[in-house]
């Protein structure tokens, strides 16, 4: 925290989806200063191995360390999952993933038994769900859902299409993992089609809990703000930065629906490539 | 062309669409050595703005050659649209790009008035095919359709939901361009679903001539090999190098659907990024 400046919370994605996270952050706390960085250049991760997944999280995260952030969350699965420790061996602040608190999330939510978690191939392969939730005793299933992101970005969050593509991953997953009683969102994409899941879980007589890793990890940050840097957020309005590394037009347009308002400036950052 | 080596023949996409052209390519020349990559650390190219691709392009356009191709195809309708002019002022060697001779296609099977492109976002906003088909007296109108280029790598090629969402595609586009008597394929993606777009026009009452970039290109390629290196190709079996920026597992796995041919070994090759 330099100087007079309140707390900044630095928020990295690969893409729009880490929005989801910083709108419930909001919520929670409305005062905090954010800065936001969008890797859009490079995106997606989900489909990428791990080595250059994990290059390209640790040059982001440093650049919303250069920027001032005092607290970093990483509010992406698959850098998450394959990136967490990459970024907290080389940044001097601390770093909160989504995976943990997506994990007690489900905890939290007390009837778990045996989760579903549905994320991208990326966060599947790394199993880090998996092992997170064996840590809290609970058992899991996971379930790699490529088209889902393509799906939210084509805006058709609302569509027989999609809830088709939902109906058919569900069926898989729960073919294979009939014990499920708790969903896990393990992608900050998957939150913008909730209500879609829910409605398709219904039509095939299998509703169950929901459970949300960005509202989850949004809770977990605010916890640690108010634990760590009490009396840290400034009193007046919140100052919001947001960088990316593609078009800024594009990340002004659909930002907005992510983060439930509008995303008024953006600015274009080179991280080579 | 290096000693007593025969021609080599550079191919480049942003990921493995490029391979429908090589594929055409080795029909046509059988001879020929080639040598392709795939910038998979960085794609997809078409969701992403102008210089982003450019600088992508040229940086993937410059190891092809020195790698030793002696001609450089660019297999990727986007890299095309945004980049062709920056990688010929950048290589000394003949660059080939998808446009020109997918637009010729059109022009050559005859029927042709109206032409409908799909393609990717990036491409569409080039409005490159609507000027080179411009420059054949051919109307273009432009459909980007972001969603099939992840069905085909969900291997979903033929599945009702892909029919579906070219139906959705195809309905908007028609709506807009109701003369529309040709179409074309404006990504490298398309042809791996070419027999299922073919069987939702004629669900629609609208069977059409279809003309497939790749193809075209591939056959460009191998009238400008005979003309401007005569006698190039060597004797023998044909060295077939394959390099990719990211997960050489991954393109081995998915690169044999669009070679039509196992890929046996792929180089994994850091661009930085």
């Amino acid at each position: 925290m330099a100087g007079a400046d309140g707390l900044k919370v630095g928020v990295f994605d690969s893409g729009f989806g880490g929005l989801t996270v910083l709108r419930e952050l909001v919520e929670l706390l409305p005062g905090v200063d954010s800065i936001y960085l969008g890797d859009t250049a490079r995106l997606p991760y989900g489909s990428k191995s791990r080595e250059t997944i994990s290059r390209y999280a640790v040059s982001s995260a440093r650049f919303l360390e250069e920027q001032g952030a005092d607290l970093l969350v990483i509010a992406c699965n698959t850098a998450t999952a394959m990136a967490l420790e990459d970024i907290q061996v080389s940044l001097p602040i601390p770093v909160i993933g989504v995976i943990e608190p997506g994990a007690a999330g489900v905890a939290a939510a007390g009837r778990a038994g045996h989760v579903l978690v549905l994320a991208t191939a990326a966060t599947v392969s790394s199993g880090a769900y998996t092992r997170a939730l064996a840590r809290m005793g609970l058992k899991a299933y996971e379930k790699a859902c490529p088209l889902l992101v393509p799906l939210v970005e084509e805006g058709w969050v609302s569509h027989p299409v999609t809830d088709e593509v939902i109906r058919i991953y569900l069926e898989e997953a729960l073919a294979a993992a009939p014990e499920t009683d708790t969903l896990l969102l393990g992608c900050t994409h998957y939150p913008l089609i909730e209500v879609a899941i829910r409605r398709v879980l219904e039509g095939m007589g299998r509703p169950m809990e929901i459970v949300d890793s960005a509202k989850a990890t949004a809770l977990a940050t605010a916890k640690l703000v108010t634990e760590r840097f009490p009396n840290a957020i400034r009193m007046g309005e919140p100052r919001r930065s947001f960088f990316a590394t593609d078009s800024v037009d594009k990340f002004r347009r659909l930002g907005g629906n992510f983060l439930g308002q509008p995303v008024d400036e953006v600015l274009l950052v080179d991280l080579g490539g």
